[in-house]
């Protein structure tokens, strides 16, 4: 998934990409540093926010009690939303979303599939750990956008969605059966490689390639540490 | 599911429930006589518009294009849009949602699976025969609610859902199949009697039972029969 791009009009204060320096200041690249095309951006992150639709309503359908099913719906509406919240700058754009997402279907689907989990438990977990690192990867992107759209689509991105509901059921479930934690922990840490595989697809190699973007990724990985810390899960 | 109830305040301009009549008349029974008991009501609607949801969101993760699948995700959050819509509605009540919407579980869990059909056409007539009855049946009864509270949820039901989408994606499948027609018709007519027994559930069986609610039952069916007609099958 190539997008990234010299295209766009260079904005002269903050320079597109560094020119290569030593590995120390390396660590210091960082998100405002890459520079999103702005179509294909979109219609990946639009995509993918439809996999996380599809993945809470199943998680809305399988869910063991009301209560989880009413907050994982609305979690579903906030995906739902933000999906079509993306499709609509797509729009303001000027171009088909479908035409810019379908590239985005393959890999997402299987990324979605294999993600999702053996149980309810790990579809939540998968979830979780999913959208927590990709919205704020894509939130974090989206500063080097154009400055206007480019803050709409974090507004878009930071809304609060599903990660207090999952966080709670997880926690209550966990608290209740500790051999799931062992379990959960050992899903969580196998769904770091595809989550980054996704994020790495939308980086263009042959710009951000190698090591680069490493702290880019220190940065998602770190995220996702303070996430399973949270659910009481070795990372 | 026993909700109708005398307890409300008779309003003198609509009497609860016509005197006993000749079966002439009983012809002219309406929905305007039906007086539901609202929290019953809500909880009941409200679950079913997330059977809908739930439904709506399987046939997007199974359609086989992009275009359908945007389509249906519309349709999946009015879905979710009204059952939150409605759940509001008990919270104004002062009533906890999921208590009211428990005992509608597993009746309305059992209608979803009866309804979604084997494939992914079934699926989609499934839908639209069920809400496009269900809905009409749900908006009608409101009628009887308290006015002002009447006028919401009829609005909230009213919402134009999922009928543009579920019936074009059927009537060009069915362009492109026309043995697929007959499975559908079928199909359609098997759907009737599961939804005409939720309609029924909805309806207090002491208060409106036998002939007396034969004629919301025709109008119900009248419904289905112009929804097959539109598709082009045998209803």
């Amino acid at each position: 998934m190539v997008f990234w791009t010299n295209r766009r009009v260079p904005r002269p204060e903050t320079p597109r990409m560094r020119p290569r320096v030593a590995p120390t200041e390396l660590a210091k690249v960082d998100f405002a540093e890459l520079v999103p095309e702005p179509v294909p951006f979109l219609g990946q992150a639009a995509y993918i926010q439809l996999e996380f639709f599809e993945n809470l309503a199943r998680a809305v359908a399988t869910a063991p009690t009301l209560p989880a099913k009413e907050g994982l719906s609305a979690a579903a509406g906030v995906a739902l939303r933000k999906h079509h919240a993306l499709i609509a700058e797509l729009r303001r754009l000027g171009v088909e979303p479908d035409d810019v997402m379908a590239p985005f279907a393959p890999a997402t689907d299987r990324f979605r599939l294999a993600t999702s989990g053996a149980d309810w438990f790990e579809l939540l977990l998968g979830i979780h750990i999913t959208a927590g690192m990709l919205d704020g990867y894509f939130s974090r992107l989206a500063q080097g956008l154009p400055v206007e759209l480019g803050s709409r689509v974090r507004a878009i991105l930071d809304e609060e969605g599903a990660s207090v509901v999952l966080e709670t059921e997880l926690k209550s479930a966990i608290a209740n059966d500790p051999d799931l934690a062992d379990r959960l922990a050992l899903w969580g840490r196998s769904l770091v490689g595809d989550t980054l595989l996704i994020a790495r697809s939308a980086l263009r190699a042959s710009e951000a390639s190698g090591d680069d973007v490493e702290p880019v990724f220190t940065e998602l990985i770190a995220d996702h540490t303070r996430r399973m810390d949270a659910l009481g899960l070795t990372a």
